[in-house]
């Protein structure tokens, strides 16, 4: 928790520069307050020192699940302290948005904020987009034991490989990789963005979080800027092993079946809403070809990502349409990448386990091992993933019930069943926007605080992939061994 | 396939008899046509002797998947024949809807049906209730292997259980436990109800179907039918060995956690429900605390027995309500029940497995078995309940999708996505009615044929629990050994 409050003291100075540079006064002061907060008592914390440093898997998951929840606590200051977002369940929502590159916001105009807290919005997708404790790893030397569970709690999907026998080195390679890719991203973007919105658009697109600098989001961006950002989005998604055999020039293996079947989903939901909006009269952003292709695209990989940039409201698209991104939502993109969801890797490890069954009933004496590219996959990951989708399940259904007491008032023309459905999904899966009262042009600032918490624990629980946010609530787990 | 068109020319007895009774000719006359035509084509099929009388599981699915198929095929002929539902796709929905014990209806005025056809349809789902080949199995005498894989693809849950060591007795002893209960049931309505009414509706209580005979299904009965029709719906939701197990004195073995767990589900469902329609203003029907116990208890046994009937239009309810009934309706009730749904003891078995997910975190080294009643449960049994939630997602998934391409306008404030959604969820677990366009005072006739095909085959993959209806579509399983 020290060296937490330590990073996060050093990843402030990103918005204080900026609120420095815009001469936001108000805005600097309270970086500063919270600054200070974090590197005094980071400083307290690191004076103890522990008497234990052996870190068994519970304790990963431990470190990983109360890391998350300080980084955030604390990281909703500046915005309490400057008098942007006042209350402090808003403010933590926000942030809580932020690291966990979901993108939901309580704001109705994001236009008004100051551009320091608009940029500590965006880099905090950047950071919580490949993970704050991988990048503690990248540059602290920790043992060999530790760094592994930390690795395996905080990194999305259902296996984690080491690309080289250590740990530390692992998440340095990931790290250049990372910023590699968003320095590119970046450039691509300041062709034609002001510089400010460039480097936001480059910090939250590279976490798929999708914290812009606009209130339209990108619809008001040129559509050289859209098609950039399809492109980004997309390659963010893709687990970064890829990217690390690919500059070991082993294509074959880069292109693995998980990146296969994820290309093969994102083609099919383009061509499917690209024609159904291109065919649905009244959409006037959608009349040509070209639009239609460029905004079904763009939608696409913004959800599948889980990012939740709009061009465009999909809230007024046909129902066709929106029952593919609602799908797209919950199976997400691949694991090891910075976006959320389900994973694509696990929707086919379930796949074939159900294939299996059947083919078990065809021939019952013959049970198959089942392979993800001729590898086979051990029975304790398919029966981890198969408790994943369980738990997911009932994280989803809970909060679903909790979220149907919250007294809001739905628009007119705005179902209230669709709205909570796709609200749970849209945190869990850490996407951003939903469908009607949370559809890409409103806001999350209806919901009562209660909703609001509940919503921020699934982002957490959703980004850390269920299991440490569960294990915090788990009495059994802080029995001492 | 012999065997069961000489049934269903039996069972057709049942309609035949009650239209001579209201001297409804065009019926006498449809219902004696198709009587001849599964007679003779029944008889046909039978001089063939079979050259090779071994039942392997495989084989076992396929004759469940086709016995059902055929049975509704032929089933749909009286309501075309005599004229009552002109189009065969209608007529096939509505005649899977009984036989599959589901309860949705194509028509929009129930009455107008003539008595014998009502007759069928309650019959089909008395038939339907404790399954088909039971039944057969029940009366003819067949080999030991056969009737197990038979028995095993019809019966609900995800273990059979034999009661006895020979499977023809266990059949045996199960419907003369379910005509013995229907029997009771029939009293009990016959006392306030019209002995027709009271025939019909104790058929389809006690196949949990919800075939009535009443437009306003059981809305205009007295508060002691309501009362009884709760009742006895929860009855018919609890596993049919438990009844056994009470006739043989085993009290503690009767009830065991399959049952509770069911029990408490639907405790806490009245409560909730109780309270919310109750403290709701503008719901007439639930001014008083007496009214809203009533309404709620019986809508929650209602669809948690999956039988669909009602007393009040809940799609009216608040939303607090409503998410609590779709959920019921996802889970269903008891294994070995005539309930459909995913069924309580797979619930307790998957979430079972995700705590021991938890624990094999906090304890790395310790990997428990699963135990239902101090009984272990095999690693076979844990791993097919996963993949059958696997399968059931993904036939959800598609014919969500495939409803989605219908291009039926919705009325005002009704969501296309909320009718979707649940219409899919009330045709895969046998219930009936859904919300919005497909809530309990509205029909499926306004659907297309594509869609009320997809329906109809969800509702067969949904009562024979998804394996052998999707066997009969994989390709492998067709192959000669």
């Amino acid at each position: 928790m020290g060296y937490i409050l330590l990073f996060e003291c050093t990843f402030l100075l990103v918005p204080l520069i900026t609120s420095l540079i815009f001469t936001e006064f108000g805005t600097v002061t309270a970086t500063l307050i919270t600054m200070a907060i974090c590197g005094v008592l980071g400083f307290l914390l690191r004076m103890k020192k522990p008497e234990n440093t052996t870190v068994y898997t519970k304790d990963g998951f431990a470190i990983v699940a109360l890391s998350w929840i300080v980084l955030s606590a604390f990281g909703a200051l500046p915005f309490v302290l400057s008098g942007a977002i006042p209350n402090y369940i808003d403010a933590l929502f926000e942030i809580v948005s932020g690291f966990t590159t979901t993108g939901s916001s309580i704001l109705t105009d994001v236009e008004a904020l100051p551009k320091g807290l608009l940029m500590w919005r965006a880099f905090s997708n950047w950071v919580g987009g490949m993970g704050v404790l991988v990048f503690v790893m990248a540059i602290m030397p920790l043992g060999g034991g530790q760094s592994m569970h930390i690795m395996r709690a905080e990194s999305p999907g259902p296996e984690v490989s080491k690309l080289v026998p250590r740990m530390n080195t692992t998440a340095r390679i990931l790290y250049s990789i990372y910023i590699a890719l968003t320095a590119v991203t970046f450039v691509f973007y300041a062709v034609d963005m002001p510089l400010f919105d460039a480097i936001c658009s480059a910090f939250s697109t590279a976490g798929t979080g999708g914290f812009g600098t606009k209130a339209d989001s990108m619809l008001s961006y040129s559509p050289y800027i859209q098609v950039v950002a399809t492109v980004f989005m997309l390659l963010f998604s893709i687990n970064f092993n890829s990217y690390f055999l690919v500059l070991r020039l082993k294509f074959r293996e880069a292109f693995n079946s998980e990146v296969k079947v994820f290309l093969g989903i994102v083609f099919v939901a383009i061509a499917t809403i690209t024609i159904n909006i291109y065919l649905t009269p009244g959409l006037t952003e959608c009349d040509t070809f070209g639009d239609a292709l460029r905004h079904a695209a763009f939608t696409v990989a913004s959800i599948v990502s889980t990012s939740g940039f709009a061009t465009v409201d999909f809230d007024l698209w046909p129902i066709l349409s929106q029952t593919v991104l609602v799908l797209l939502m919950l199976v997400g993109a691949c694991a090891g990448s910075t976006a959320g969801g389900f994973k694509v890797s696990r929707v086919i490890i379930l796949f074939k386990g159900a294939i299996r069954e059947i083919g078990s009933i065809i021939h019952p004496k013959q049970v198959k091992k089942i392979t993800i590219d001729d590898k086979p996959v051990s029975s304790d990951v398919v029966r981890s993933v198969n408790a994943y989708l369980v738990l997911y399940v009932f994280v989803f259904v809970i909060s679903f019930i909790v979220l149907t007491f919250d007294p809001y008032i739905p628009l007119e023309n705005m179902d209230e069943m669709t709205t909570n459905f796709t609200a749970v999904a849209a945190a869990i899966n850490n996407v951003g926007p939903g469908l009607d009262m949370v559809g890409p042009t409103q806001s999350f600032a209806f919901f009562s605080p209660i909703s609001k918490l509940v919503l921020t624990f699934d982002m957490l629980a959703g980004r850390l992939e269920l299991l440490p946010m569960l294990l915090l609530f788990t009495p059994t787990s802080w029995k001492k061994r």
